[in-house]
């Protein structure tokens, strides 16, 4: 792949931005040279800077790196950030890297619905990455934000993207059970979930309204046009760590039989099927997908889906899962990165 | 309330059959006199024969009744049998004991969809009962049966029904997040729920097609005219031990705004209060209904909704809770009972 | 009872405090007239500052009350503060209202070990309560500081109080398996606590370390002498939303067989029974006590025992289940209350 | 390696048979040839036989195989039999293998505490393969029986065991939480471990007492003289899929300080440090082993102790941590099974 590039992590102390810095580790393009976190972990070096929730321990590559405030000017010689900010510090700090022309990929929901901003999953939409263009206006050099979508978004929409394009997909009735995972860390606190789901992720069904929608659009010019798909959306939190469970139904653009879905299906895994497996898998056993023992499916990037049914109501009925922290957030930023360096919009 | 009826539990060592006791416990129109189990226990004090799941031990009032076998010939002076017998036992059972002219309310679901058998939520349709009156023709005496509906369907049904009589209901998407106590004892084995959940409850998405037709229906002669709405049901088994929590979206008979919906709610509620509480709760809090701590309101016997919101693809979404053992199986077949007394229909 | 006595409840807002309202509500003594929590929730009504975390909706009584700020000075007419604050505002705040002639009866660990400070499971050591007597020195009036004890240390107490006084304890080696109430809301992640135990609970170990010694002390003029016994203690936070569970070896002052051992909690739950149910419950099942099904044994102020067998290291073991944040938080305050009252200590 | 050995594995479809699967899958040395198990699953293909319960699917070289019945005569061209069979058959099913000249390694109880069996874990006493000379006089040719130790006992004996060989060990008090796959498939019902621990495994403690001084004893002739320690144990159910803990203090033969026994560790993890990492780990996080976080150290074969530090009634208190499938069972027997190949004693 020639040289890796230099990368900093914004947001690496999070769950999100450990669960990357342990998919990045060896990564043959990229090589993490500095980590930035809060101003609370500004100066330690990362391996007493950060609470590490995964299993083992830290890369060691990392441990010992010192961590930067998100507040502090861009370091030099950085060829990409890769943002798992939080909502809140996020937009000012990721635009301030694209200004000081530092091409961004981001976990955060802040600029995913900007005009010019690619909401991408590249083997959906990787052609809308063309968006960047525009983004000349407002950033120099290689300055620019590319968004990883919601990791519900993602899921969803890898699931609905072939039989988007193969019939049309016009109405959406999905029903999210979610991973503690997507909340972080400390998160969602167990007294809510022993013996116990709650029915309510603020925010998060606004997001599957309105994502899908623009992932699944069309490139016009330098705009998106969304496509034309109603969703209904009810996001339940559950007591599973990784992994998020979504049941769904479907209207398409026609009425079509269950050889053709999987047909769909089955041609969308086959296209994207690399080393490490498909970015969609088809569960055969009538229990499953379940996420304790699909979520790593093609090293978590592979999505699952199951007990494909007729819906009385709308067409076709089924179950999605996917692993959140991986497909649904670090490895799927990661992805849209790599799909930067493929296309040459990085160093 | 005069007399206490003498009861026989049928399945009396099952977890329903235990809540079952529980419910009777000091009732002032039941009392109960027999226990019926398989032969496994028969011949075994209660006490010794049941593997007790619920906090606390047996009622002292069972412990000592000595289990008889369900292939037995049914006891003499029994004025009511309920029955919480698994699926496989209870058809031919529960006829016995109606042919024997003891009078059986079952949670089974053998008979449920039977033509002249009455599956009856009290609140909702009460006058189903009649079709009783053409079972003469199989049982003699007061031998009769009625049937609880599934436990899934109940809760659905109590927050669906005051919509039904208000606008219609056209139209449903369910997603259920169901407890493990509805599998009963051993049940769903731990390790398909810990940190997972399990995407198929074999049989129950049929049972919410069919079911709350029939509840909703229209009895015209001797017979039940089910409503016209189309179910379209994905079932969850989730780590939860008591409280089924459900994902509604529904189309109603004509576009309504949240207020009426609210309206028929409430007047449900004020109409269904009873010394424990509604069969209806609404929760204000837009993190309610939640299984651990809404399912014993009104004492486990009242359906919490909460969450409602415009649905983008049919009309309207919300979320319902209900105790799935208490309202959804030994509360709702006694709440039976006591309407068979009520009409007369015991001895 | 004759007249209720106006009662501040400080940290009202807590998880521990929420218990102690649902269990004071009602009460023929105690009538909460004040809520006091952290400045963030003062000058709200109660019902809107609070995030319920229990079943149900907060006591009618309480919902209206506005929110004080424990930093502002003690209301007037209050006869007993009962303190659910966090270790950290606990010693000021407590001893501000003691200063102010109130009696304080505290959940917090600050003052716990203070010499003049009476740590009192009533049941085991009212007598300690004379201790108050020094307190003249320090507080006007009634104004006193009482405490109760850890909520692991409770259950611990409650078990080998009777054994002590029989033989004498020596030596104990414990392990305890703590439910996540005990950590507060939002306290320990979902995270943590799902698919996993772990294996620290910061401080819990030196409390029952030293509190058992000083509730199992005897009473010599106005001090304490300490128990002399040696405490080797393991606290782990497994995924159970109330009831602490505790694996317990001790060695006595003398050889004993199990029927003693099992006399002396005989003896002491028969001593101990009030309405409710006794102090100590023995269960006899091999697999019992368990959370779930032990908890709220008398109303949750009972603690289970079981698996009493000889330790081939010292002398028996057992398993104790208590009630965290009843017994061992709201409910033991509530009792040492009670005891202050009976012993003519309020007003 | 050489060829590899033809393998029969028995047991093949319970939860430890799937985990042995997984592992020996690709293995050098060792090649499936045969799946055997009960009458039900025989003369299915594996594939179908089984209800597999980790995640992805059966190895495909496996997927294929016809399940044979346990009670079968054992196939030709067997060299090497890796027994996970339930205690009840075990103990006929493995005496018939050995009897046909087949090496045999279990999983199981029934043979562990022969006096000619070894039980063994091959970085503590490999040297009791020895004993495997004396079973010349019970079976013909290569047929032997050599034993895995329980799984909760392993991790113990591999933290106990470099303490033990430094300074002795005269004492255990040891309280476990184990995790539900320690039980099969389908094992716990998840309505015990919901919001609960279960104070039972039926049983376990006692296997506690004799397994760790038998494998600590030393070979004396043709027998082993057991090591003399007293061991107290408490062992919990607690919900966690993979991954037992265990609470332990000890005495050992001298008063040593805490350097010495970290030494001791130390050096042992030295010394079984292989490509996958140690036998052993130690954790200086002081929140540290958890289940979730340290079971698939060294892939699931390394233990990892922690939170070392005096014990105020023993010597010392630590917490150990073992993958109770991988090192306490499937892993466990592998190792055996290549430290029976390493010595030549398989063909």
């Amino acid at each position: 792949m020639g040289e890796r590039i230099p990368v900093a992590v914004l947001g690496a102390t999070g769950t999100v931005g450990q669960r990357l810095l342990s998919l990045i580790d060896g990564h043959p393009g990229f090589e993490v040279r500095h980590l930035v976190a809060s101003s609370r972990s500004a100066g330690l070096p990362y391996g007493e800077a950060v609470t590490w929730r995964l299993p083992g321990a830290p890369p060691a590559a990392c441990a010992g790196l010192v961590v930067r405030a998100a507040g502090d000017p861009p370091p030099a010689g950085v060829g990409l950030a890769l943002s798992c900010l939080d909502g809140s510090v996020a937009r000012e700090t990721e635009e301030r890297y694209a200004r000081a022309g530092i091409p961004v990929v981001s976990n955060a929901s802040a600029h995913r619905m900007g005009a010019d901003v690619p909401l991408v999953i590249p083997e959906v939409n990787a052609d809308h990455l063309a968006l960047l263009d525009a983004q000349g206006r407002r950033f120099p050099g290689r300055g620019a934000i590319a968004c990883n979508p919601n990791c519900s978004t993602i899921g969803l929409v890898l699931a609905l993207a072939p039989l988007h394009r193969a019939f049309g997909v016009e109405a959406i009735e999905v029903t999210t059970l979610q991973a503690a995972s997507g909340a972080g860390y400390p998160g969602v606190p167990s007294l809510d979930l022993i013996d116990n789901v709650v029915p309510l992720i603020p925010g998060e069904e606004q997001k599957l309204v309105e994502e899908p929608a623009k992932i699944l659009g069309r490139l016009v010019g330098e705009a998106i046009e969304p496509a034309r798909l109603r969703v209904s959306a009810q996001c339940f939190r559950v007591p599973v760590s990784d992994g998020h469970t979504a049941a769904v139904s479907v209207r398409l653009g026609r009425e079509v039989d269950g050889a053709e879905v999987r047909a769909a299906w089955e041609g969308f895994a086959a296209a994207t099927a690399g080393p490490a497996g498909p970015a969609l898998a088809i569960a055969d056993q009538p229990d499953r997908p379940q996420p304790r023992l699909d979520r790593d499916t093609s090293g978590g990037m592979g999505v699952t889906v199951g007990r494909l049914r007729p819906c009385p109501v709308l067409h076709w009925r089924f179950v999605v899962l996917s692993h959140n922290t991986v497909r649904g957030a670090a490895g799927g930023a990661l992805a849209v990165a790599e799909a930067l360096r493929a296309t040459g919009r990085l160093g």
